[in-house]
């Protein structure tokens, strides 16, 4: 089943809109009865809505799950073709990652893991760096070497490896002048005060990484970000790398949030509309009330809003969002990242790194060798911020084209992505913050108005903008109505 | 209330046997109709046995919970002595084991997490080693960097810190060659190996902390049992500490137990007995039969054990146990830690560390600062392998209150322990390997027989032994029954 999303090139066929993905979901309607007052709505299908369905309706609450789109998970899904997963959005996980890892365990996924990174028998891991000053091929060793050295200065704010700033990284605040005060510096800032320690690799490889990570330039950027991802890998540059960038699932991400639709289906308690946006939330004291972009009104005790940060404001809540809610949702996250996939002849560069850095624009981040197709060819993924890369009459496969023959003369079989920063319903890649922005919103994003609970991986109190950020999320609201529900026995009659 | 597990001691009462636990269910059976077919019955109220029945009776199935002890909790249980939560089993807990953690998210616990090293305001964390050569006291720096040094050397048994035998921890099976040659291994081998690139003070520390973590002299238990808890912290010595011995909660573990329990309780679906110890366990096609040891007999479709390994002999099962089941089981797991707790006079030795070693019996391996009592004195936690702890008419308390005083001319105002290694429902403590056992036996003890499940931390996949290993086989368990009473539409009837 093709959905709507994602955008797919290909030499012989040109550009196609829409590519398969089995989290399509048919019937699109599943309500036995319009007129149920269902015990919570949930709206978004992503991680955080799938498990907070999973969690309410297996527990024998009547759930309505709306979502937007034709398909499940998101800003995280999987497109097979030719019987090979792309990761369209998210796709790395780590054990380190609870409520991510939890569900692999519970479905037992942990045997579909692989590494990214895996070398083949034979083939030499490489990499090459293509930065302003020059370019240079060097062993995996080194690479690591320079990481840890550029990463570890980048982090060290504080003589203790940034461990005053988040000493207990799952509780942001804990050290809240700390964070507040460091909040203020952006990355390129931060950049600014350690690059003479570092050598001109090191400098590149440093900017290269910040933009891969925030999907923006380094001083759109607050440093906390970088340090909170290196915080919660626990403040090492290898187990960094390891949590963000290694272990995928060999199912897809679809296959998992397959796992958790399907469980919440069986329960008999879910009712679930796909290709319905909201337009209107109207809440009053016994109950919310949904009106669709279609207007269809909708009723229920609680609900559950997962749409991201920067779609906060699209939808008209009444009684308004919260001034600070509505404030944050109009300064937004900053990440507007193009993640694509090629398809190129041959294995040679499965077992390949090109990191690029470059003041001038139309410069990917980087390419990584991330797999090998069932033809053979290596698949890389690539990390960009640049326009040029998803607009004009070709949605800009030909720069992205070009980009990767910058990095090598590859011959392309095919290229795909999702434009995450136009697409309606996301507005964004994963949430990076702006300098500033975390210390003094995220606490607002996360609390519920009245029988309205806020629950986005964009403002998770851990892995913000990860899947287990999703996950945290979706499982604390459900988790508060739960307790609420139990309040009122019989509510629904 | 009282368990009846646990001893006391203090200077002006002498010993009591039986101390406090909020985890004593009163009343100590629940059961709505004694002829009731269960969908499932639950056998041990720890961790596992929790998981277990909680997410099953969420779900809607019914569940018996037998537990042969007055409490939930099994090898993890606090006890609350004037205001203070003293662990009479596990405690320590990190992000990175993904079971427990979730739980901690769901149940909004994550703010009850303290670091048991935590300093004082104004007071140096100090530490003393006490080891045949000589007594050393050292800064916590230089005794992180000793620890780093031993157990580095210790663990890179591949010249790629261990990654070559558990590249990935959470599935030990990976580079099963690898293990199995490892695994013949045993610590005191492994020690001889690289004892000459360490100092005398480096040599003991390994050799304290070993004994620590096994609670077993190091020739009976296999390397590799300290190289997976190495592995699970991404292969570095920091992070072990930080995952084995920092992050504990302040409500106390039961605390967590009783959210999983009362959790369970308010659905409706959980029955239970108490202080019902089980007999035997007979297998029809269609059901499982208990029987208790007061002779009485319960029916249900399928069955959770969760006893631990050195007692799994001691149920009869028709048909019996698996050959292998039962030959590991009589081999069992070799920890036999006395784990104690004392309260000594004043806050001097809240951030301190004692280590010792010796090839004498008599000693304990080590004795760590732990948190300050509501009286303003210091709460030490000690570990040790020593017979003579817990035997004689006064349970050892005279044996180890000489063993503390060695450490330090203390104050002692009280010491408890539960002794794990001569309950009947433990026979040991958290579960460490013999060289050879997991290799060879850690998949039979995981299989279940027809009906019956089997879900011990002590076989789980990961963090055997631990908190988060229960959890693990708790849910996989339970995910399991789920799933095969999905086939069965209205089974009960």
């Amino acid at each position: 089943m093709d959905s709507k999303d994602g955008l797919h090139f290909d030499p012989e066929s040109g550009v196609r809109e829409g590519i398969p993905c089995e989290g399509v979901i048919v019937p699109s309607t599943l309500e036995s009865n319009p007129a149920t007052f269902y015990d919570a709505i949930v709206i978004g299908a992503g991680y955080s809505g799938l498990i907070a369905t999973r969690d309410l309706v297996v527990r024998g609450h009547k759930v309505l799950l709306l979502e937007a789109r034709d398909r499940i998970g998101g800003r995280t899904w999987t497109s097979v073709i030719e019987g090979y997963p792309y990761e369209m959005g998210g796709t790395w996980m780590h054990w380190g990652q609870p409520h991510v890892w939890t569900e692999l365990s519970r479905y037992n996924l942990v045997d579909q893991l692989e590494d990214s990174a895996e070398t083949l028998p034979g083939v030499d891991f490489k990499i090459s760096y293509f930065f302003e000053h020059g370019r240079n091929d060097l062993s995996a060793k080194d690479d690591a070497q320079n990481m840890n050295v550029a990463l570890t200065e980048f982090c060290n704010v504080d003589g203790h490896l940034g461990k005053t700033v988040f000493p207990f990284p799952h509780k942001p605040f804990t050290e809240a002048e700390n964070y507040a005060k460091w909040d203020q510096v952006s990355a390129a800032e931060r950049f600014d005060q350690i690059k003479d320690r570092l050598t001109p690799d090191q400098q590149s490889l440093l900017l290269s990484v910040i933009v891969t990570a925030s999907g923006a330039p380094a001083d759109q950027v607050a440093c906390t970000e970088i340090l909170r991802w290196w915080a919660l890998a626990g403040y090492n540059s290898q187990a960094y790398m390891d949590y963000i960038i290694k272990w995928k699932l060999k199912c897809g991400q679809t296959g998992l949030a397959l796992c958790i639709f399907r469980d919440a289906l069986v329960s008999g308690n879910l009712s679930y509309r796909f290709s319905s946006p909201v337009q209107q939330i109207d809440q009053a004291r016994q109950h919310v009330l949904v009106t669709t972009k279609d207007g269809q009104r909708i009723s229920a005790q609680y609900l559950v809003c997962t749409v991201p940060l920067n779609t906060l404001n699209d939808i008209s809540f009444n009684p308004p969002l919260s001034h600070r809610k509505a404030l944050a949702a109009s300064r937004g996250q900053v990440n507007l990242c193009v993640k694509a996939h090629a398809e190129v002849e041959g294995r040679d560069h499965r077992c390949w790194w090109g990191l690029a850095y470059s003041h001038k624009s139309g410069i990917m981040a980087g390419a990584f060798g991330d797999g090998l197709t069932p033809s053979g060819n290596a698949h890389l993924v690539s990390f960009s911020v640049n326009d040029a890369f998803t607009s004009g009459s070709d949605h800009g496969f030909s720069q992205m084209k070009a980009a990767y023959e910058a990095f090598h003369p590859f011959k392309i079989k095919r290229l795909l992505y999702h434009p995450w920063a136009t697409d309606p319903y996301a507005k964004g890649t994963w949430a990076m913050y702006a300098p500033g922005f975390g210390s003094r919103f995220k606490r607002d994003l996360q609390a519920s108005q009245g029988r309205v609970h806020f629950a986005s991986a964009d403002w998770a109190d851990a892995w913000h903008g990860f899947i287990d950020g999703a996950m945290e999320q979706g499982m604390r609201a459900s988790a508060e109505i739960i307790e609420e529900l139990r309040k009122v026995p019989n509510a629904r009659l």
